[in-house]
């Protein structure tokens, strides 16, 4: 297995979050990074996302990988067999990310030596929708398996996203998934919320979410 | 559909969390109520799974269901449809519930009038593991398409739920989740952990899970 650098955030000492995160866009919008955030509940299939979407444009951005858990190095070492620079963020049993852990975990990768860098989320639908990151973008996963219902269960992670992958539609035939209902349940809650529907499997539908996450890199960083 | 009783609940104000939970569980004892804490991920299958045990149980315990989300009353209609008695939880934007919360929930829904009374946690395999609510024993889903490494990242869950429902066995055939895994790494986390591998959609497996409930629900009961 790869070796991967582990680092142990602590929670941020800043009383305003919000500025933090908005200090933080200025300097990754000065050193040419887009800074994504990346949410889902568990298993919803970030780091497959991440691993397939690496192979498929890591040949137009460099790509670095921020991956947070409460415990344990499964997902940076996936990422880094995978061929791109990952690090592990430890928590601390914490159930989310806020702008100056984000920070530290920037600072340890190396940020400003990439075009990309992802921040994979604790897997978790409410609690880190309520921080912001100082992330350019956030984008959510919600996978097929877990039902078309869950933007009426989870309201704010939906507002707070700019993209939302649905995960796992090769598996569509053995769920009581219905696209239009969460299409339409997720517009609800945000009208301007991008819906791409892949399989991180198969690869299907990989195209659409990754020419949009090319274009906004490259709107950003100029 | 059914209309149910929403109580909007505040975070608790006692100091000792651990001290209140214990309370609650005097105050079970004495009113002959087995209280269950349900926890998952969204939509590792929680309803579903109380749907089939209520159908399976309700001629032998009287059963009732305190359904919590941020948002949404999805979920209480549906238990309110199965049959058993619900009222739906919401949080305020809360990720988990604490003893003061569950018990705002029991003098609600009139527990004393229950011999099983399930409180459906908010999806999340993170943060209600930290709160005592006052139940007298914690249950764990997690389900095939979450994959078998989350008791490797979320390793608290795993440590305080007494038993472990591995839940949608029916679509072991389309996922790389390892049987022999799950439980090795669970049973890393907590040795004692009772293991019971389900279908709630076909309600293959039910009855081992069943058979433990209702042992558990007599013993306390009493």
């Amino acid at each position: 297995m790869d070796k991967v650098k582990v680092i142990e955030v602590k929670e941020s000492v800043f009383a305003d979050n919000n500025a933090e995160a908005e200090r933080i866009r200025r300097r990754l919008k000065a050193e040419k990074t887009f800074l994504v955030n990346l949410m889902s509940s568990p298993g919803a299939g970030k780091t497959t996302t991440l691993v397939r979407t690496i192979g498929d444009l890591g040949d137009k951005l460099r790509i670095g990988i921020m991956e947070a858990d409460i415990d344990s190095t499964v997902d940076a070492e996936t990422i880094a067999s995978a061929g791109a620079k990952a690090i592990q963020i430890h928590t601390g049993g914490m159930c989310h990310l806020d702008a100056g852990m984000t920070e530290q975990g920037l600072d340890e990768l190396g940020a400003d030596a990439f075009d990309l860098v992802v921040l994979e989320n604790v897997g978790n639908l409410v609690c880190p929708a309520e921080f912001d990151t100082g992330a350019v973008k956030n984008v959510a996963i919600l996978s097929v398996p877990e039902g078309h219902d869950k933007p009426l269960k989870y309201p704010l992670m939906f507002q707070v996203c700019h993209a939302l992958i649905i995960n796992k539609i090769d598996v569509l035939p053995y769920f009581d998934f219905d696209m239009e209902k969460v299409a339409a349940y997720a517009h609800m809650r945000n009208p301007d919320l991008e819906l791409f529907s892949v399989s991180a499997k198969t690869g299907e539908g990989f195209q659409a979410w990754e020419n949009w996450l090319l274009a906004q890199a490259r709107a950003w960083n100029g």
